[in-house]
């Protein structure tokens, strides 16, 4: 189940919606997706042909997708238990490996703008809960109320996972996390909202990976995390190495399953598998799903300094698309 | 400034009380140290002789650290600006990379084990804050006021950490990385107390890494963070690949400067060494020292699933120890 498209030697940028695709989305959902991903993509080409580092284009590029309600980040984010958007994000330059981190955001607008500020104007690499919103007012960010965040379509599949009862609460993880499965565990749960099969696990999780002409790669991640969750529950999104991963040889965004791709070091690994064992960057990521994912479920997009992107996913879909400098482009769902 | 030792083919075990020790520790507080390293030693011994597995034996020795006043950990922890201990953990184990790792604790005696429950008892990998507080009514651990984990001795130190002014305030960190420095900035800030030179840095995480006589590895590490810092810093401790990692062929425990050991995947990188390019225990952890640090000052202690033990670090000291089933004992603070 993975997609492969390599370009070599030119400016390029990845962006991703989530992997786990409900198979049942309907088409004008998917087409809605499309036409999201085809516009942050030409966002980014349109940033790199003005020159700007790499590091700003995927901050660029994640803020237009926390900023649009379509996928699970920023503003329509999954809920709390609660009903509240609890946010989180990271950044990583590849040049000197510089990283930001932010969790348990509730008032900043752009949580991929906190963790970047994290990484240049605080001497450390991760901030959360009420500590980070004091570095977000101090910092002078834009905050919203809670509100902001939230839609009336994830309140309604707030509404749909509570009566379906605790499948975040905390439990042994035997029975619960079969329930937990993206994708698969989803269509399994027969939910249906306005008629229709849905997923209530929403790990639309949004990312962005550019390489730009200097062969500067970077990467970005942000979520609201699981529907349903509790509060305090951190997933792979702000976990450098985890979720988000760059270096001098390639950057790397994930999303799916947080524990699989905790336990798996997953963007890390494509890293560390081009570094240490030689490997290309879609023999990377192959590798790295593949091998590295046990038995969970996820995705990852990626570029190399050398200008090639690469995708791979073990779901029945992920929302991704890669675009380059000299115009090509390519935005898909499925396999 | 690396430390080798190797022991083949035996159940062996490794602990840690952080690196970059003030060079001018009072003998007696030396002293102190290495009785706590031993006393924690023999306890893991002991128990694996028992035939506890690596997982449980890291949860035992660490609980033990995080018991005892001396170093940065439960009992003991820095404190934050506001004066409260605010501490983190994380344990995995080797065998399927099951891991679980908390922050935000202020009322969690032994956070080590709340790690170890967000493991076996929560769909999650990781909860933090109000979060973990909430999980860990719900499993009934052990809860203390928050004034258990507060010594006269780090009262003072925040004391000094305050008047010396705003280390580890939200800066650029151009200036303020320098002074974050473990071990040298120490040293050159001159600080005195009781007439005698401090380190306001207090870095003694605590961790440790066992494995057993079925080539188990485990590793936990526990910390309060950094003296003075802000609510919701969140340092490489509780990060599955930066400050702990286990798979089926090594398990790593890292101290330091946390955003160092952060954008270095510290841990991850010494499993990957010898995973992907072929390295020894000692080579992994040599390398890794090496080439992973850039300018960051860190400690590291690692088994692998042969019995070996390794360690490493590029700070003024490390408080480390190891000793294996037959009876082999050493503990060290300096090169």
């Amino acid at each position: 189940m993975y997609n492969v498209h390599s370009v070599s030697g030119a400016d390029a940028s990845a962006v991703h919606g989530g992997a786990g695709v409900d198979p049942n989305l309907p088409p004008h959902r998917q087409e809605e997706a499309k036409q999201l991903l085809s516009r942050c993509l030409n966002l980014g080409i349109s940033a790199l042909r003005s020159s700007l580092p790499a590091i700003d284009v995927v901050e660029l590029v994640v803020r237009e997708l926390e900023s649009d309600p379509l996928f699970n980040s920023g503003r329509g984010s999954a809920l709390t238990e609660k009903g509240t958007a609890e946010m989180e994000a990271s950044i990583m330059d590849g040049p000197r490996r510089r990283c930001g981190a932010v969790s348990g955001l509730t008032t900043v607008k752009n949580p991929v703008s906190l963790a970047r500020l994290v990484m240049d104007n605080s001497p450390h690499s991760y901030l959360a809960f009420s500590g980070a919103e004091d570095f977000a007012r101090q910092q002078g960010v834009e905050l919203v109320d809670n509100g902001y965040f939230i839609t009336e379509e994830n309140l309604g599949m707030l509404k749909l996972a509570k009566e379906a009862n605790t499948i975040f609460d905390y439990r042994i993880p035997a029975a619960g996390l079969e329930t937990c499965s993206v994708g698969a565990g989803a269509v399994e749960s027969g939910l249906q909202m306005n008629g229709l099969p849905i997923s209530i696990y929403a790990p639309e999780t949004v990312g962005c990976v550019v390489v730009d002409s200097q062969g500067r790669c970077a990467a970005a991640t942000s979520t609201g995390g699981l529907m349903n969750k509790k509060s305090g529950r951190i997933g792979d999104s702000p976990l450098i190495g985890a979720g988000t991963y760059a270096c001098d040889i390639c950057a790397v965004s994930c999303t799916g399953e947080g524990e699989a791709i905790i336990r798996g070091t997953l963007a890390r690994d494509v890293a560390a598998v081009m570094e240490y064992k030689g490997l290309g960057l879609q023999e990377g990521v192959d590798y790295v799903i593949k091998e590295r994912l046990d038995e969970g479920l996820a995705g990852m997009i990626a570029v190399s300094r050398n200008g090639e992107v690469g995708y791979g996913f073990n779901t029945t879909g992920m929302f991704r698309g890669c675009a380059t400098e000299d115009g090509f482009m390519e935005v898909g769902i499925w396999e």
